[in-house]
This record gives C-alpha cells, structure tokens and sequence, in this order.
C-alpha cells in the first residue's frame, strides 16, 4: 500500500520549526506495512493546501496530513480538505459535548473559538483525540479516495496515528510490509566504513543499503521493499548480520539502539554503577543517560563542573594541574575521572573536558579538542579527539565517544 | 522570489532520521527574500527524484536539493539531475584534485568510490566544499531553469548555503522579502494566550499570525510576506510590540530568545551565579544553559543528584525528609536548592525533582509530577507542576519551567 503524507504548516516551510511529525509517520507507517512515497509540506495558505492534497490523492488515493487543525484562524486544513471532497462542514454534537466536558475537566469556561473545532465534513469519521481539543478525521470520497487529518501537536498526532488510524490501515494493506534494519557503528568514518563493507550492494538485491552518517557514527540501514513479512525478516536478518561483522569492533548495535542504553545495559549486567563527571558538555552526557528509562538502577549522578572551582573543590582536582596544564588536558581528566569515583565510591566513571567553542580555542587546543576518561575499577582509559562542528555538534559527539570508550573497556573485559 | 526544495533519502521518507536540513534551509532563504512555497521528500529511487526535480521546477523554475551526492551507491541525485536537464556528467580536474588533496591532508589514501564525486553535470558550476568530499552544483538549463544540489550533511549543507548559495541568491531576488518575527510565551496555554490576544487577525493584515505551540511554551509568530525590507520591518515591530504587551508576563523574549539564555543575561546584570541540583531532568537543564555560548560567566555546574544519595551525601538533604516526604516534594526541592546554593557559595540555584516516567508514578503523584525551586539570595519561590507527555517532554517542559521560575523572581527585583 503506497501513501503519501502532506505536513501543513507556514513554520514548517519558514523553517521555524522542525518537523518531527513526518518522520514519526514515516517510522511508524513503513512498520506497518504502508509505504510512504512522497511527503509535501505546505504553508498555512488556502490553494497551496488544497492543490499538495489534490496531487497527492491523484498519485496514490491515499493521503495523511498534519497541522491546521486548532482553534485559530491559521488552521484551514479542514475546510480546504473538505471542499477537495466535495463535502460540507457540520457541527457535530459529540464532538462538542467531548470538548465542552474537557474544559469543564480542566474547570475552564470553554473559548469561543473553540467551538469550531466541533466542525467535521459530513460524513466523516471522528478519531476521538483525549489528548487534546482537536479530533483526528478520516473521509473518504465516492471513488474511495482517503483523506486522513492529524492534529499537528506531535503526542496528539502519535495517539491518534497508534490508536486510530493504524488499526484501520491493518485493514487494508497486502500482506507486503516495508521493513528496515540498520547496523549502528560509531568511531569510524563513512568512507572507511565503506571501504570494510565494500560492494556488497548487488549482493543483497532487492535489499538496499544506506549509510547514515550522525553525530552518533555511521549507520548501516538495510530495508526490504515489498516482500512478505517472513522473507523480509529472513534477508534482513542474514544481511545485518553480514554487515555487523564487516563493522567489527564499531558495530554497537541495531535497530533504536542508544549507546548510553548499551553501556548501561554492560554495566547491569555487572551490578556496576556509574558516575559521570563532565565540564564542556556541561550535562549533556547525563541528560543522554537519564534519557534511559531505568537508568537509574545504575546511573547515580554526577557532577557538572563547568567552572574550575568545581573540578578542584567537589571534584578534588590538584589545583596545580590546573595551573601546569590547563582544564583540557589528560592529567585533569584523569583527576576528575578518578575523583568522581571516588567521592561516590562506584565501580565506573566518566570524565569529559574539552573546548566546545565557538570561542576558547587555542593553537595547541583548537575548538573541538576534547579529552576523555573511561574508568572501571582501577582500570582507566584516556583518549583525545579533534571534533569537527559547532558547539553543539562537539558536545553530542563528545558524549557519543565517552559512552564509546567505556562500552570498549567493558567489552575488553568480559 | 519563489523556489521549492526537495530533499532526497529514503531514510527521510521511512523517518530514520528528521530532515533538520528542510529547516534550515527555509530559515535561510526566507531571510534572503526567497519564499520556499513547497517542500518535497522522495526515497533513493532515480524515479522518485526525477519526478519530484521535474515537478517543482515546472512549478517555480527554482529548485535546491540536499542530500544523494556523497560517495556510495545509494547517492543518485547528480545523475537524475543531469539526466532531467539534458546534461552529461564529466569529470571535473580541479574537483578530483581537491578531493584527492583532502584525503592526503588526512594522511590516509583516497578510496576508489571518492572518485565518483568528481564527476560534474557539463557546464555546472561547482560550488566548493571545504567541510567535505561532496561540492554543491549549480545548473542550469537553456531556459534558465536552475537546479542546486547540496549534499545531506547538515554542516556541510549550512556552509555551502551560507557562502556560495545565498550570495548567488542575492543578486537574483526583487528587493522584496519574507520576514518574520516571533513573539515567545511560555506558562500560558494556547487558547488561553488565544483570548487574551484576540482577533487581532484583520487589523495586522496582509501580516499573518500563527500559534506555535512547543514544550518550551506558545510562540506567536508573525510573518510580512512579499513587502519591501523597511515596510516588512515597520510593521512587524509595530505588530510584535501589540503581541507583546496582550502577552504581559508570559512573554520572554522575540526571535530565537532561549529562555536559558534571557535567565544567564538577568544574572550576568547582577554579576551573579549560578548552579543547580537536578534529579528527574537528570542533566537536561544544566545543557540547556551550558548549550548558550558564554554560559561559563555565569553558570558554575551542578550536580546530578540522580539518586537519593547523592541528594543526602552531596546536597546535606536530610535523610528523614526523603523518608517523610518522599524524594519528589516541597521539603526535598527546597533542601536541594538550599544544599547547593550553600555548597557552591553562589547567588542564585535552581533545583528539581519530579517523576519523568514511563514508571514511578503514583495516585499521589502521577508521572508529570515535578516540583521546582529558584532561589535568589534567600529569597526561594516553590512550584509544583504536573506535565503532559512522554519522559522526554516532561523533562524539557521542566527545565523550561524551572527557568522560568528564575526569569519571574528575578524580573520581579528589579
């Protein structure tokens, strides 16, 4: 089954926002099976909403859009939808009552402009959104063309896709599923990963491959089109794992795997705990790890020390090593590692110092220059990099390679 | 100015990855008077790209792409490019020389499938790309119609933007621009913000006005569209400055104001500093503030008192307040605060605990239960809030939040 989805918002094309809607229903489509072969987006404009819709049901008959469907007047999707079909607005009474009894809930008087949210083309279905004031719609035309309305709130947008409109999709779709799998590698770059692959691509025809460089390493992502479930499992399951041996000692993972979830997991299965001690990341290293449902079974905290007073007083740096090499320097990261360590008394640690930019660069200490500490025990590796990026980009490969240098000294340790 | 982009991948189009790059570009060419009216995303098949290149160029005669240029088998937007506009690929000397320059620089010898990114549609302009090994492409046709290809990784894409595209850009566009202006709230909710700023629609026309909701709050934004610079500019500020008083104190800031940063301003003004002791956003609000440039004037570190040992050994939380109270409540927020404003002898703290979820939650408190405190001097204001969302929503609405707290206490002593 082939869709397309339109996403409609001016912020989207002015680039105000991001749109994070898409590729959630990209992911979550492709898993079931519907395969997304264009997406548009479109500004908050009558026409340009209305001809996106047009063009898309014309290639495919089958269009999901998201946005322009709140209180306030730059939301037109429903009207312009509408009039493509054909077909007229009318209040519909459960959706008012629904919506009165959420603000009654809230204990608010319910804005006039809400009212309208109660407007569905006639014959629609309703998608019952609890999240939030705007229902989901479903319509459909005489010649069985679909046209399926999200709100564009993303948690709004995710229930009504998971609770409403998959389900219905089920129903519908072939049996062929598109599926992906992909082989996560970090520390090495895209042409040398390439070059351990090789040409593998006619190999694992119709299977296609992408590399998919981030700021967390590259990935591998391997995606069988069309097939039935089991034989798409089958070729991905023996080409991924091809692909995980040609990585080596890259490879840390597959599909939605997170390094912090890797290396807590490594340290789980230790009954370790982990401390982390950061300065120029200044906390992204632990919002990573606590991004990890149950991290803290094992991650106890940390210290962000951002300022030298810091690294000296809570984390116990010498105050001469400060003095004799700098913050960025593998004698004050091997301080702090062992410092955090102990001041907690765990079995592992990381330490993080480095220049993120923009400003603070030297001639010997270039922006990007990050030095790094992974201790387990009394087992302590150091390891130095020159990141490319800005000051964001280094911070997220900063954390991405201190969560690499423990998952390597664990798994060197068995 | 009219153009429409396209982005090409297939890990855009299966949601792999989010096309930050649409926005970025948007952003940009907005700003240089370039109105992108359409956006498209098509999969790695010479098809998809072919039929999305040719559409939008039939549209607007102005078309850039990102991505499908890099070294592996999977980059096809050069060829269907060339082939599109009648053109051949060759091999360009000086793009081969520079390539082969880079890999000697990084002392490691050119892999054959680099080669390939030399080749060139005839008579493109090459545009050079210092970041990487893929440069961007300027063609045009015997029309005048013109394609520009950019590869997909977003630093690349950004410098190339920046310097060799925007530029060329300039010299082609009226004098008439798209600009915008936001008008950023947070601690109100839309319809309410709704309400407050009433239909003022009309009375701003032909400017537009759109609600933006986000888990850092409800951004208004507005947008002159087709106007001469000095007319767009005139009559956002007048717009902005009705929008920001209706806001009154739910208001922190305009364009791309990051309320981390309006909190480190308000500090710097009284030469304070700062430090905070987070448990559920375990990090997420200590990068918040160190992601601002300059952050270290200001901002000392923190701790990550993840775990209730760490609120007790390195906060001095009373042991018997946990057991009484439970980690997430007034009394333990308030001696986290205390306990490191005291520790680290500064001015100004902020502490939170909450429940982020997915578990923890209990009927005395939910998941998106968290409790804030800001401390100035000895002056301490408490919140208690209970967020929608998924653990990372309820992570970043509390950060935001927490800085929020400061941002009123502190504008509240002038």
């Amino acid at each position: 089954m082939k869709l397309e989805v339109v996403t409609i918002g001016t912020e989207l094309l002015l680039g105000q926002i991001i749109d994070t809607n898409a590729a959630e229903l990209g992911r979550a489509l492709a898993a079931a099976g519907a395969e997304v072969v264009r997406r548009s987006s479109v500004a908050d404009r009558p026409e340009a909403i209305r001809a996106a819709v047009a063009e898309a049901l014309e290639r495919t008959g089958f269009v999901i859009t998201t946005g322009g469907l709140g209180p306030t007047r730059d939301d037109m999707t429903k009207r312009e939808v509408a009039a493509l079909l054909g077909k007229t607005l009318e209040l519909d009474a459960a959706v008012l009552r629904s919506l009165e009894e959420r603000f009654r809930r809230l204990g608010r008087p319910m804005p006039a402009v809400n009212r309208t949210q109660a407007e569905v083309p006639a014959g629609a279905t309703v998608l019952p959104n609890p999240r939030g004031t705007a229902p989901g719609l479903w319509v459909e035309d005489t010649r069985g063309r679909v046209v399926v309305m999200l709100p564009g709130v993303p948690s709004e947008m995710r229930g009504l896709l998971a609770e409403e409109v998959l389900p219905r999709l089920a129903a519908r779709t072939s049996g062929a599923v598109v599926r992906s799998r992909t082989v996560r590698t970090t520390g090495i770059a895209e042409s040398a990963l390439a070059e351990r692959v090789g040409a593998i691509e006619e190999s694992i025809a119709p299977l296609t491959l992408a590399y998919l460089p981030s700021v967390e390493g590259v990935d591998l992502r391997v995606t069988a089109w069309g097939l039935r479930p089991d034989e798409a499992d089958r070729s991905l399951t023996e080409t991924t794992a091809q692909l995980r041996e040609r990585a080596g000692e890259h490879w840390y993972g597959g599909d939605g795997a997170d390094l912090a979830a890797v290396v807590l997991d490594q340290l789980r299965a230790r009954q370790a705990r982990l401390v982390v001690a950061e300065s120029c990341t200044g906390g992204v290293l632990s919002a990573r790890i606590t991004a990890v449902p149950g991290a803290s079974k094992v991650f106890i905290g940390g210290v962000v020390a951002y300022d030298n007073i810091v690294k000296s007083g809570t984390l116990d740096v010498p105050p001469e090593l400060l003095d004799q090499y700098g913050a960025v320097s593998e004698p004050v990261v091997r301080a702090m590692a062992e410092g955090v360590q102990r001041q907690f008394a765990v079995d592992a640690a990381l330490a993080i110092t480095g220049v993120a930019g923009p400003t603070g660069g030297t001639a010997d200490k270039p922006v990007g220059t990050v030095w790094f500490v992974a201790r387990y025990g009394t087992e302590a590796r150091a390891l130095k990099r020159i990141f490319p990026g800005d000051r964001n980009e280094i911070r997220a490969r900063s954390a991405q390679a201190a969560l690499d240098l423990l998952r390597r000294l664990l798994a060197d340790k068995p």
